[in-house]
């Protein structure tokens, strides 16, 4: 009689709902961890069971990052709350140049909320994570009453390693270097903005969600010394092109023709009211780097699957104003502010 | 004009609300990030302002943890969410027998939450991680609908190192082992169930609320082989103990007269219909350790601030139905097994 499971009956996937003692600490709690987390995750170091996961570490430089994700819909073309809570914290390591390890799991579940839905979206974040290579090592199960959380809220902390040479950073855009971007941009937007509003489009729009560590070592080691990446999300390309744009103390001129924009995206947009530079991306990441480097990593980014939608689509310049302007197609300029108000709430 | 702010007025932490557009990640949610977060959060690696923080690290072991907290009042007495969100997971690293270095921070605010609340809550956290000595080195902020939250949930991932040759484990209780506790027991749990109440008593009951790290840092140095450190919080010691029966796979007998309980506290549960063994603490912990280690575990643990009440509460046992055993102080036994239901919902 090893290792006794303290519960007699398992868990009714099928119909069961979550109810305040799965958050309880007790009996009910860890039969939904065992039966849910744990049969997904499995990997060596959860199997500590222990409330903090031990891994060792060689000297060098890490990084961690945070998201929470409270996306709705929980489920959406594309993908769901489950994948995009991997890929959307796999990518912020990644930004940095960093190969992502491990991942911790935080939950926040609604009263009521059916096991089924939650076993789908733990089972979609453990293909994710095994897809990317990375372990979902520790977690946190909390329930809240119904009418005060919104189904399932998802936090993942991200731990990586960054190779020696490599340290992209916001503040690193000087004038002169080439801004790139790695794809069309709006897609994981309009895809959630549409299930939201219901609308149906012919070509049926797909969220971008993907984890883009592997497009990034293939870039650092083509150019280890790239001088900034970062993944246009909320507030979308625009604003994340003014935030290191602030942050380095420089401008940008983007020649609006050469950013990339499916035609079913700026025709939902449109329809939506919205501006695609503003739309959350999920998938893509906007590149920084001298002059001299640009066609190397272009022809990097081209050559990846994540990537064949890559372009240079910009200058930066040296601006005291911080001002991120777009060359519009009919040969004027405008400039392209941070997002001011809401776009695009509870896009991720 | 270096690092241009792109607002205009600052927030009023006075009157103001949260809003959506404080989630967008556009120029609302930047504002709030520098005026909340980053001021109080103030160190280098946050004013990296990037979506990662980057550290060295040598050679050797670390540990993370994460925790979500959705304690409901936000406000309790002796602290509230934001130094409970600090101490949990500082605690939970300490427990490894580590020294906590970094915590991330992940907040789920509710549209029309008082950005004077959020300000109190985050000066608090900020206090709380001064105090243990670790930094809050990258946050996220989600805004969800009135309605769809509750305020406001926080998710703190802590990492920290490990010392060499110190590797307490759930998995490692023999039998003979001696199982200590800190102090007393049900403090938190009371404390917070009695103003959800209403409840006064005659002495204002605390929370137990506390870093636990110094206390650990002081029984590691004194006693390396430690085989388990765990805090009991939700579900409280009894449960925390058969979680440690079963991933050791051992029974264990208490004798109840030595569990140490406040009066108030006793006086309160009987109140309340609570078992102050099943009721959380958040700076207690329960520590196993050989026979012969006990007597210089427990004084280095008197010595210290937050051991003052420690107390060595029964002996590990060869036991195939992993049972936890309560020595009655009539001389009966009663099996005190986990949390089956739901005790305290929302106490951390």
């Amino acid at each position: 009689m090893t290792n006794r499971q303290p519960y007699t009956r398992k868990l009714d996937l099928k119909n069961g709902r979550i109810d305040m003692s799965h958050g309880s600490g007790g009996k009910a709690m860890a039969q939904l961890v065992d039966e849910v987390f744990v049969k997904a995750f499995a990997n060596p170091l959860l199997e500590q069971r222990n409330d903090q996961a031990m891994f060792e570490v060689a000297t060098g430089r890490m990084v961690v990052t945070t998201d929470s994700y409270v996306v709705s819909p929980l489920f959406f073309p594309g993908g769901d709350i489950g994948s995009l809570a991997v890929h959307g914290t796999v990518n912020d390591i990644a930004m940095a140049g960093a190969k992502p390890l491990y991942l911790t799991a935080g939950f926040i579940i609604e009263e009521g909320f059916a096991l089924k839905d939650l076993d789908r979206i733990v089972m979609s974040m453990a293909e994710a994570a095994r897809a990317a290579g990375v372990a979902i090592v520790t977690g946190d199960t909390k329930v809240v009453e119904r009418g005060k959380g919104d189904g399932v809220f998802i936090n993942t902390t991200g731990i990586g390693v960054v190779p020696p040479g490599v340290s992209p950073s916001g503040d690193r855009a000087r004038p002169g270097d080439a801004v790139l971007v790695s794809g069309t941009v709006g897609d994981h937007g309009v895809a959630v903005m549409s299930t939201r509003e219901g609308l149906s489009f012919e070509t049926s729009i797909l969220s971008d969600s993907a984890a883009l560590h592997g497009l990034v070592a293939a870039m650092v080691a083509a150019v280890p010394g790239i001088h900034v990446m970062r993944d246009p999300t909320r507030g979308g390309l625009a604003t994340t092109l003014n935030e290191i744009a602030r942050q380095s103390g420089v401008g940008m001129v983007l020649s609006e023709a050469s950013i990339p924009v499916r035609e079913e995206v700026a025709a939902a947009c449109e329809l939506l009211g919205l501006d695609p530079l503003y739309v959350a991306n999920e998938g893509k990441l906007v590149a920084i780097c001298a002059p001299e480097d640009a066609e190397t990593l272009l022809n990097v980014m081209k050559s990846h699957p994540l990537g064949v939608d890559a372009a240079v689509i910009g200058t930066v310049r040296e601006d005291s104003h911080r001002f991120v302007q777009l060359e519009t197609t009919f040969g004027g300029k405008r400039i392209a502010d941070w997002l001011a108000g809401e776009q695009l709430p509870r896009i991720c």
